[in-house]
């Protein structure tokens, strides 16, 4: 009893770097390196059931829903969740948890509305000189599919992320799969489609439910991108299918960097790793501060409040297997170190943020000052919470209304353009050895 | 003799479809079936040579090197290509080459910083009544791989297409890769790479250029993301490096569909359909019209014409097995096919082509009049050559600026912005049942 109580209350074992150290390198990549592992034998069930859904449709996706989700229906259509009880979710909220996921709708619908007006939704079109017309045009795509897991990592926040922006893009249909394992539905989630205006929900899962939108069946559409979070079988099954559809970025854990000044309540530092800590046992929280008194303050509040929180064994394995406290030389450094790890989250949690903000040029989500914290982004404050870990930052971005939309360059050559476009194509395709393509632009030479 | 002579010109069997005939959906999805063929010895033979880059880095380049490409060097160094050499690779051109490859380099860097211009590159900001501020930053990638293959394939317009909006991106380091076996270079390549502005070439290819620019060695920095086409090789390697680094599309054949309303010269039809035809046996050429005596007089400029070509070879395969001259009801009909096969290259070969490209919704690249061939925009219009293929127009777009930039929220919450937000974000929270995520928003609340 005296044994498992001190065990509860041990200090945590987190890892402390120093920047100055020599190994400090080396030891920060051991920190960040994550593969994720690839199970073979789950690729090959997830091949067998892509195999199947394509040759059999609706059959295939009923027996893999009645096997694995234990659902005794007859037919697919009978899968499908109506409007009406959408709505039903969304009455029988409380008053508070309604208002909570419209407030946080339409934070999210205005902040996605004013990205499509800035990302170049319009299009472009220019005339030169000669008359030829260059441009691009900028179209929704017409179907997209939506994956919410089911079960405890059900998030109705996930929804309103996934599918407002592509609402917002011009998505004629957004089809939504769920799983629900014994027929057990999760009143928020539906709730949350309907606020987000999903058109149709499908309750199947797994690989199955990625083959059914990504082949179409009888009674589900073929859609044209599918995104959304899943286990390691819907990971597979998107990785598998992607090119025929489109697909988001298949997810790492989550990762939070914390960039502290030593300015913040330490109270609040400590619960923001905590925040992402709590996901799963692989996310990751790192803090990234000049000051090694208030990183000492910090760790002691990490010590003080971990056993408040009901998911404190989640916290404790992600903090002492995968959390660092890194004392650095400065801010500056601080900023080139958190440019070499292009976190998820990034919490600039200081005076002046923007000062530090204008030198990070890598991370999925910057959130500034210290009340900016990433549990209000996840949520509410109207920014994608679906942003690119595992320092994919580096080269992708938070999902968004551009994900949903794509384009088309537009050429439309005068007849004086062909002339002397004509002579430069024909010259370069000449060289390339493509004599099709050159006597093509000579055609239209005139004599 | 004979027998040869008649088999040489004997017209072309090309297929024949009618919009109107029962089975014409299903024909038309048969002929445009294509899967790109997974080859296992292939991905065997490039995960272990993947894993040798990772592990050994400049050795196990170098001797891949020396044993694929016949090398005989001693150094990673030896391998890259100096400014100076790429200077008199332009320097060595005729003035015809060098003023078409100048002239194309220009207009293709002309349309791609409007584009720049035109696509969000500026990102945005708004500042809410309550004093939060929202927005996005927009950065270029860091480093960019570009893969350029050796030998017959080696294009110097994809030099162009690859590295110019990547330069007006704001890429700092565009690292080219081409193989050189037996040490032969294409001049014209390397006079591009000087035109394009790419800053390093090594001369390395296969696997092991995808491995060393995805992790790095001890000679070749480590890239962000890694472009260009490659062999089944380069490409199982892109598709195993991703994540690890960005990649483009790993791109199918090509292809080109026609719509033409009849009032175009069939000799320049004719043509356009080879240009694709005469790229590989498996690119798809067909053309969609409403006048069969037109497609007739399509049909016998082809046969007029094949010959003539000097790759008639591949152009008689590929027209064989995968073109098709189809008659549709008429132009409205023809649209709505051409919106599902959503075509690479997409030619409105017609009068008042604007008035058609209203109706498209899916195609890579729309061309629009009889003036603009599809040769122009592959050498020189301005928009990239790098398009989707194999109906993936669905879902994505041509290779642009936006590829080599990524965008990060920003989040600065104001006090004020705390207390109301803190409220929404804490209730969803504790639907979610994280409560972490719930007591960091709390935390932010004034008492």
């Amino acid at each position: 009893m005296t044994a498992l109580t001190s065990f509860a209350t041990a200090p945590l074992s987190i890892t402390k770097l120093n920047s100055t150290d020599a190994d400090f390198h080396a030891r920060l990549s051991t920190l960040l390196a994550f593969e994720a592992s690839e199970d073979e034998a789950i690729d090959k069930a997830v091949a067998q059931i892509l195999f199947n859904v394509k040759t059999h449709g609706d059959s295939a996706v009923l027996a893999a829903t009645q096997r694995f989700d234990r659902l005794n229906v007859t037919s697919v259509a009978a899968l499908e969740i109506s409007q009406q009880e959408m709505q039903q979710a969304l009455d029988g909220l409380t008053p508070e948890q309604r208002t909570a996921l419209e407030t946080a709708a339409q934070r999210v619908r205005a902040y996605h509305q004013i990205q499509k007006q800035e990302c170049g939704s319009a299009g472009f079109s220019y005339t030169e000189a000669d008359g030829t017309v260059l441009g691009q045009k900028v179209t929704p795509l017409d179907k997209v599919g939506m994956y919410v897991p089911g079960g405890k990592a059900a998030y109705p926040s996930s929804v309103l992320m996934n599918a407002i922006p592509a609402k917002v893009a011009g998505v004629a249909e957004v089809i939504m799969v769920v799983p629900t394992p014994d027929g057990v539905k999760n009143q928020l989630v539906l709730a949350a489609a309907k606020v987000a205006g999903v058109d149709r929900i499908f309750t199947i899962g797994g690989a199955q439910a990625v083959g059914a939108l990504a082949y179409g069946t009888q009674t589900i559409p073929a859609v044209d991108k599918i995104v959304g979070p899943g286990n390691a079988y819907v990971a597979a099954a998107k990785r598998r299918v992607f090119g025929t559809v489109g697909i988001d970025m298949i997810a790492g854990p989550s990762e939070i960097l914390v960039l502290c000044d030593g300015t913040t309540n330490p109270d609040w530092v400590a619960m923001d790793l905590f925040s992402q800590a709590e996901h799963d046992e692989l996310a990751q929280s790192i803090l990234l501060c000049p000051d090694a008194a208030y990183i000492a303050e910090v760790e002691a509040s990490i010590n003080r409040l971990i056993d408040t929180m009901p998911r404190h064994q989640i916290i404790r394995t992600s903090l002492t297997n995968r959390g660092a406290l890194i004392l650095v030389r400065d801010m500056d450094e601080a900023c080139a170190i958190a440019n070499s790890i292009a976190a998820e989250h990034l919490e600039i949690s200081a005076q002046q943020p923007e000062h530090w903000a204008e030198k990070i040029r890598h991370a999925g989500a910057i959130f500034l000052g210290q009340f900016s914290s990433e549990a209000l982004g996840d949520y509410c404050a109207g920014p994608n919470h679906v942003l690119p870990t595992s320092r994919t930052a580096r080269f992708s971005s938070p999902l968004g209304v551009y994900d949903f939309q794509k384009r088309s360059s537009m050429i439309n050559v005068s007849h004086a353009g062909a002339q002397t476009l004509g002579k430069v194509a024909a010259t370069l395709a000449y060289g390339e050895g493509l004599q099709a393509h050159a006597r093509s632009a000579e055609l239209r030479l005139s004599k």
